[in-house]
């Protein structure tokens, strides 16, 4: 029986008012129906390799730390889950990793268009898709990109899995599997143990393996908005647009003040850097440097690395990738804004300036709210955390800021949570992959009814 | 020999230039040189119990933690000096504490000058010593107001030792100690190994000893701006000026939600509150809630609370007391009007209201400024603290936070630094003390020189 036109038309049409209306928290609700579903399908008893239904607070883990393109992992994906969870885990990368991309634009295009006319045509450079403003041809634009990536990044690595010995069959999954998993920075490995010893020492030196991942994570972590920019006009950087500029060079910063700070830090460590030739501590470097931001792939055993290692990677996991990218955060352009915001302070000038761009007190505004609430976020995370967990600060901060960064590094402190852990993390993952985003468009989109202003008085401050 | 008029004219004349150019550097300058003066006097042999020349990383950190009323020692103050070096740490403490308030009040003063007319106005209700704008009675009323509130503390407290056994000069030396030690938020004791426990047991129920103390701190820690505003206008509330109001209301709410968190973590902790009867479980959990923000007493074993407690302090210490007060951090106001800024943002409001005015945008850029270098500065020291130290992220950044906000507690990783260590937490001492202060003064004073104002273009945040 067809539903009447009339019904069908109130459901739409109420569908299109609740998206217009609150667009954050259907953003929201998609995500948690979407690893709703991965969590059943993970609890199915054909999933595991043992063939037992995964207990609920690991299938829950899995699932959120797949649609949410995390990484953390509570049980070993490679042994725990059969051939059909592994399928599922990838499957949850690929929905999650493609969700985010296209509710982070179509936000990104509801705000453009509420922001009026001027501010609608500056932000035409930021993408083709919010120029044109067709949702469909946005969303094929995402995947075919998405796709195109995956594919050459798998094509890259294939040979590589076949040259150390495994079969077609095995080393195109595993190419594909990397493929999808660093592009989406979801930091899942499919070899048992993480990513493979395949000249039998380390990966860590292994470049034919570490530099596609490297570039896929990189490049997802810069977001679609700013992709399609370079796509279009890689030759002039000054046509780019404020956003795109602000986070290419953010990321060329934080890559290169990652990598000096780790590189300088671990070099002499015998158990981590220290234990490779030099070129390849280079390689490594690198590959410690891009990982924080939020690859989460590793190469060196992070548990050898000293604490103060870890809080410099706390401190990059922090930032995370670019706006409307699978990386998580609170986002390159937010920390720039507030660093432009105080040096703007230092020098006297009323505004933040950049790219010969003045900043909008909009924008510093909120930046402010996604900074205090990421920090209270991560507060109340690491608080819970240590409460329920009993490790140290060091362990505990590592793993609640790889949760709500959607990171996936880990130096040991999720491997064996207690159920009450393992939830407080997935729901730092949650909050962390939506909440961003989502409180960034949210905020944005509202309006003021205030028409009158209250008279001014300073407090001091500092 | 007497100096020509004209020479010493342009002396003054000079030193007034310099006082006028750069008042945040003569800020620094001078605190800097007191402490130089103090580090000298505690290397006299006379100022050890033992006669023997305190080792110059020992001296300096005593008198850097004196002058900058913080509290951390690498030595029991006690035992290891004399009545002379008990002496000497006294008078640091009480130069140190009037030199940030007269600082303070200065920069105010300054800073209330530059800002036209309008805003003079209204910077007016800040304190009467402002509104006069006399330096000289400015000074007065500090040195007066802080002698009468620190003699009737330690009157209140001398007959608590007398009633001990105390004699009547060892009880007297104590009480005038406690005085100024509490009500400049210095947090240094007189007794050998902490507060006594003068009925044998532990100091965590002793209220007539403890609720001085408190008063003295939270007194203390709310600044003169508001404490002559307090006197004046108690009982009007509307009267007092946003910068009272903001700061008592966020005062009290900081007390508040630190005793709930405090409390609810270790109420039943054996070692800690659980071991009281819990009439004195309340006395010391609101005892616990206005030490970290920032008297630095304690009363209960802080190396045996959870780590959970420890980070919760760690918040409460970073944010602080008042401006322009003997208490560190980066200020209650500063926190204050980021929170604001969130609000109005959730809203949809273009200003940050309070108590019915509109906090400028000026007072956000400024508190973004000191809330990120703030961050920065205690991410810094806490990363070259782990590297000199080795002991864990719990403790390193405890001793971190507690310097840079120039609290004084500590979770024992003070006792037994490395000189290295000794060095980096004086650095972030003096940066802690003269730092926020003097940024957000040095900020406020500058002009822009700029006339033009590039176009605008808005990122994509979070
Ligand atoms: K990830
Ligand atoms: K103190």
């Amino acid at each position: 029986m067809e539903t009447p036109p009339r019904t069908r038309g109130a459901v739409r049409g109420g569908l299109a008012g609740f998206v217009r209306r609150s667009p954050a928290r259907l953003a929201v609700l998609a995500f948690v129906s979407v690893i709703g579903v991965f969590t059943a399908l993970l609890s199915l008893p054909g999933a595991t390799s043992s063939g037992e239904r995964a207990p609920l607070a690991d299938a829950l883990f899995t699932a959120v730390s797949a649609v949410c393109v995390t990484g953390l992992v509570t049980v070993d994906t490679a042994t725990y889950w059969s051939d059909l969870g592994e399928a599922i885990i990838l499957a949850g990368i690929a929905v999650g990793g493609f969700g985010v991309l296209v509710l982070a634009s179509l936000l990104g295009l509801l705000v453009s268009r509420r922001l009026g006319l001027s501010q609608r045509l500056l932000a035409q450079n930021e993408t083709k898709a919010l120029r044109l403003g067709e949702v469909g041809l946005l969303i094929r634009t995402v995947i075919l990109a998405s796709v195109a990536v995956e594919v050459v990044l798998a094509l890259v690595l294939l040979p590589r899995f076949l040259v150390a010995g495994e079969s077609l069959p095995a080393a195109a999954w595993h190419a594909l599997f990397y493929g999808v998993s660093s592009f989406n920075n979801a930091g899942f490995v499919s070899h048992a143990g993480g990513l493979p010893a395949l000249d039998g020492t380390s990966p860590a030196g292994d470049w034919w393996l570490c530099l596609p991942i490297m570039v896929g994570v990189v490049l997802g972590s810069l977001g679609f908005p700013v992709l399609l920019v370079l796509r279009d006009r890689w030759r002039h950087p000054r046509r780019w647009g404020l956003h795109a500029q602000m986070t290419v060079a953010g990321t060329a910063v934080l890559l290169v003040v990652g990598a000096v700070l780790i590189g300088a830090m671990e070099w002499g460590n015998a158990r981590t850097l220290g234990a490779l030739p030099w070129p390849d501590r280079l390689l490594a470097t690198g590959f410690a440097s891009v990982m924080p931001r939020s690859g989460g792939f590793s190469t060196l055993d992070l548990t050898e690395m000293s604490t103060a290692t870890w809080l410099v990677q706390d401190a990059l996991m922090f930032v995370g990738g670019g706006s409307a990218s699978t990386a998580g955060g609170i986002r390159v352009t937010t920390l720039l804004v507030l660093v432009l915001a105080v040096v703007a302070e230092a020098r006297g000038d009323r505004d933040a300036e950049v790219f010969g761009r003045r900043v909008p007190q909009a924008s510093l505004r909120l930046a402010v709210a996604v900074g205090l609430v990421g920090t209270s976020t991560v507060l109340v995370g690491t608080v819970a955390m240590l409460a329920i967990t009993g490790d140290s600060l060091d362990v505990v901060l590592f793993e609640v800021i790889s949760a709500f960064a959607t990171v996936g590094l880990s130096v040991g402190g999720t491997a064996d949570l207690p159920d009450a852990g393992k939830y407080v993390l997935s729901a730092l993952m949650v909050v962390g992959r939506t909440g961003t985003m989502t409180l960034a468009a949210a905020l944005a989109l509202r309006e003021s009814g205030r028409l009158f202003r209250l008279p001014e008085e300073r407090p001091i401050v500092g």
